[in-house]
């Protein structure tokens, strides 16, 4: 095959997520085995294309051994948006945009293409960059599984596993002590990672940001379920879902004074389920946990996918898209049309109605769900 | 919801595989709650309707803390036919059509549609007591993810993790020991498990029966490797992959004398390397392990939503389909439609192309791979 | 064997903890098997003695498929003590001794020999019991490895391994994030968890009750590390660690008024330093995720060695006694010597000395650790 | 502390063993943070004292990231003896000693000690070369557990969970088809992975090298389960068990001329149980899995341990030493002591009485296990 293309420069950005490792080594892969390209490395998202010295040729050395590893080699941050960076001059912070020096980074650094592995705020970045002249490829991540145009997203699933397996433990404590015990996931704006994870994990109720849940609705059925014998239940929350009437407001993390604070939504509910019940409850909150760990196989062979396809992509000469899993099969839709559009769990798919068919409490009369 | 539908039958057939029990959970569940039926549990495949006792009805304490246990709790059989069931009499074996037997059992114990949980031959069987007469409802096993008309099944996803952590494993003693070594992973006729563990555990050489494998191209590209320093090689190689020109014949299971002998590709292709290399060749046979475990994230949600599903299309009216996973959403096709058809691994699909890329032997020049 | 013993009770008392179901097991098949006696399970800890209709037969039945299952079948509780344990009248709360009834139901349910597995304060109990007549073997139970008089007790090694996993899975997301992140585990008393899964995991500072930290060390430390160049650190906290000068206050679990709050020590730890380093910290609390799973081999096989030897114990006469590991072996310990006696880590072990001579900060400059 | 000491060597030998990784970690960070020594990593066990080229200095950065990988670094062969080593010369292999070949290179590397990771037979090697003035200090490795003088050796935790692990997954199998499986596990002469494993995955026979077995006695053990309505047994083997009478020989790896034949012990008992019982038994060879994955938290202390305190003996000046974990501390004994002893299961230790007591069937009746 032929290609006019010579140099890719490859970053990752946004939370880091199993499966970026993969991604990487399989763009390396391909780009040096297939093409005979060269591959450069920025490190820690778009700041690598910001600061001096922050770039490095990755060869098929670099990316030996990375498939199983969680993380990625390159660094991440979430923050790097070089439209509004951060500039402290005399003591006063301002947002600047440095999206020029960024464009004559990659200029003088050679780059024919920018391969830009993020979610759904790194890859408007990309898409505002493109819209300068940069060619890029996008290559979705998103651990919460929320993103429109393609299938599923890597990470998702190892995050799902590890959430499956913190209930699996929970559960026989909960067993043994005849406890009420919540478990907060991830999950903003989205609930997948909760509604699954609950689902295979056995949860007797579960509450997502879609569906702003009832206390009382609630209380009744744990209630109910005392009565019939179960002296324990799993709660599991996503960090997003909240209650009818009161959407709790969660700050830029940046803004955050103290150390971020995790479980605002389970504690939240664990004090209020244990006023109205007067039984102890407990709160995990599984935090960081969800992004780390060595990747499930469906999240190694996706990434692996999903990086040498990005590749062939580019060879064929394609620009300003990003690859997608649709009907089982990698393909590519354009970084238009793809950004800022979220996929939310739908309140009619089969899965909800699989929740409700094995008695799953989703914080609120199943009739009224589908009016929502 | 109304429903004339007042008792159900429900059996496993086939080989074991991850998701049995959440199945019959999800089955158990949704009649019972949503539906108010009652549930009758068939022992070992329809062995449980040709032997007397072997049926027990099945309530909600019956399927408790399930969820997570692989296997399935109503037992199952490989051979269980009972349109030629072996039968002894006067020390000779003949085959006999019980299928009448059946029937009339199944209409003893008053069942109004029988649930029927197995792979293809065990879902052939079903259409064929569906043409005496028999309402059946089917739902697809198939660990090694060869049904044509399922997007995938549970039990593939768990098998995969299990293949790929066994990868993982050996990569180590590989690579400390400069050491080829060889996996062989399930796949009679698709080599589904083998090219997806193999990519997602790092092997360097993929084997599978799509691809008839050219033993002196193996040893080429293991000799370019062992040339390049990389002093050790992991090869997976599916029971079912066989080289050019030489299919293995496997016997049926019931015809063998021994101790059933597994391993035979692998052990096969090891002595062939290892006077064709001059070098110290291992070789590990997963077999029965890929079939237990606890399932996955993945299979324990898509089992759950098979069950329920499968209760609410009885509910509708429906007979003679079975529920399948398209377009992520569980649908029902008809039997007819869905029986025999296999899903082999197409060899123009991007996993396929993935592999390559990533510079994996399939064991053949890619150029010819297009051409089988 | 020959033996007057003709019924054992047995109950679990304490926190739930990985192996307790493995012990039960080993009781009632030894007993049943060996001594053809019969077993009394006694549900919630003494509560079974207290409450009506809370014991019931053990078979070989009861115990199948128990060995690999986490928490126990007979529920555990926390809190009661029958020799003050808190009764209402008239809406006011008072500890009453009702000792005596315990041991009336014993001789009711025709108790030889009462079983009572458990951590320091259940046999505690048990001698208390014993001092008024009745005849008790313990089993120790303690997650965090604390009891005097056994080398080790199960629960632990499981515990060990889930803290460890879940450092592996910080090290990424630490690593590509670039961040300090702290993990807080159990040990209220005694740091061996922290220590041990701290140095398993590969932590760069563990700090353990047995060494009050000096945060200014740490920081030094910290930066340290940060000038290096290795811009991330892991930092594992027990419960119960505490600054130099000030030992945290925990109130009594049932005095607690909201939802317990764990991550005391976790969270101010991180905020101490991150005003100290002006970095950003995240915490997570493992919790109750430590208690739970499947047993490791090692607890399985130490759990099943403690249940068969207490009873061939009770069968050789003895009464008033703890089984306990020593020196590879299982023996018995006078129940009066075991309690009330505590395993801290020991400064001067070589576990401190490895810890130290990996670069480990303990929390203290290690010319002081010696003189604490 | 002061040392005459400059600059120590590593080499690991023998089969690899999970751990390896964390004792070379822990030997490098204390030689260079603790007493600032060189440390120079010698490849492929002694071999890299006979071939060129094969040593390298090993410094902080090379040993980061290595505590949770399986294998070794440096790489192992379990064949180089240099005092018998296969030399070819015009076509004739013959055995020749090049030990002098040995300390000269050692003594060229400017190495004042060389610090050995192995077994028995390494470790005799180490004897060997110090009986001609090298100064050694070993680290024993078994992952058999069957050296004399440490309780426990690194690798034998994460073994047991592998095979533990395994039962697990092959005990549904097992009981959904109503089948006897036979797993094969490591143990040449010393049955400690077949017999804890076997206890801890609730194995219903167990098979060690240390009781020769009666097939007859087992057979009947089988039926009795069958007649008491068990309709599937795990059998665990260990691959030195073997019948009574007849003792199974294994030709010295180097002299096989196929690919190396695992699954003697287990296919042989499958075969024999076949033709006694009439039902069909599937056979399962653990084999190389056992020796790969990351190591435990057990495992990974214990390596970290011996690493760091064989450097610290080096530097209290003990030379012909061995670390070796004796009543849970670490300590020392002298080569000359530790050397060709082995530790066989004793058939009087509490462990083969909690096998018999659960009802564990060990090949031959128990009245005559006493008496072997």
């Amino acid at each position: 095959m032929k290609s006019a293309v010579k140099k890719i420069g490859v970053l990752t950005g946004g939370g880091d997520c199993p499966g970026l490792n993969a991604v990487l080594r399989a763009v390396v892969k391909t780009a040096i085995l297939q093409y005979g390209w060269q591959v450069i490395g920025i490190e820690d998202g778009f700041d690598g294309l910001i600061f001096p010295d922050r770039t490095r040729p990755l060869g098929l050395e670099d990316v030996r051994g990375i498939l199983p590893r969680g993380g990625t080699i390159l660094g991440t941050t979430n923050r790097a948006n070089p439209f509004a960076y951060p500039v402290t001059i005399n003591d006063e912070t301002k947002l600047s945009d440095l999206s020029d020096q960024v464009l004559s980074r990659v200029r003088s650094l050679g780059l024919d293409v920018l391969v830009v592995i993020g979610g759904d705020g790194t890859l408007h970045i990309a898409y505002d960059l493109m819209a300068k002249g940069l060619p890029v490829l996008g290559i979705p991540k998103t651990i919460d599984n929320d993103l429109m145009h393609t299938a599923v997203s890597f990470g998702f699933d190892t995050a799902l596993n590890t959430a499956m397996e913190a209930l699996d433990r929970l559960h026989t404590t909960a067993e043994s002590h005849h406890r009420l015990i919540v478990l907060e996931l991830m999950g903003r704006e989205a609930g997948w990672i909760a509604l699954e994870a609950g689902i295979s994990g056995g949860a007797d109720v579960i509450l997502i940001p879609e569906i702003p849940y009832d206390l009382n609705w609630i209380a009744c059925k744990l209630q109910d379920r005392q009565q019939s014998g179960s002296r324990f239940s799993l709660i599991v929350i996503a960090e997003g879902a909240f209650p009818q009437g009161g959407k709790v407001q969660y700050l830029p993390e940046q803004d955050l004074g103290g150390p971020r604070r995790l479980g605002g939504a389970g504690e939240a509910l664990a004090h209020a389920l244990q006023s109205c019940l007067k039984a102890e409850v407990r709160v995990t909150v599984l935090g960081h946990l969800q992004r780390g760990g060595s990747p499930s196989a469906f999240d190694r062979l996706l990434s692996s996918r999903f990086g040498a396809m990005a590749v062939h992509a580019i060879a064929r000469g394609e620009s300003g898209r990003m690859v997608a899993l649709r009907d089982q099969q990698i393909t590519t839709v354009s970084l238009a049309e793809a950004i800022g559009k979220q996929r939310l769990v739908r309140l009619e798919s089969d899965i909800i109605t699989t929740a409700l068919s094995l008695g799953i409490c989703l914080g609120l009369d199943p009739k009224k769900i589908q009016s929502i």
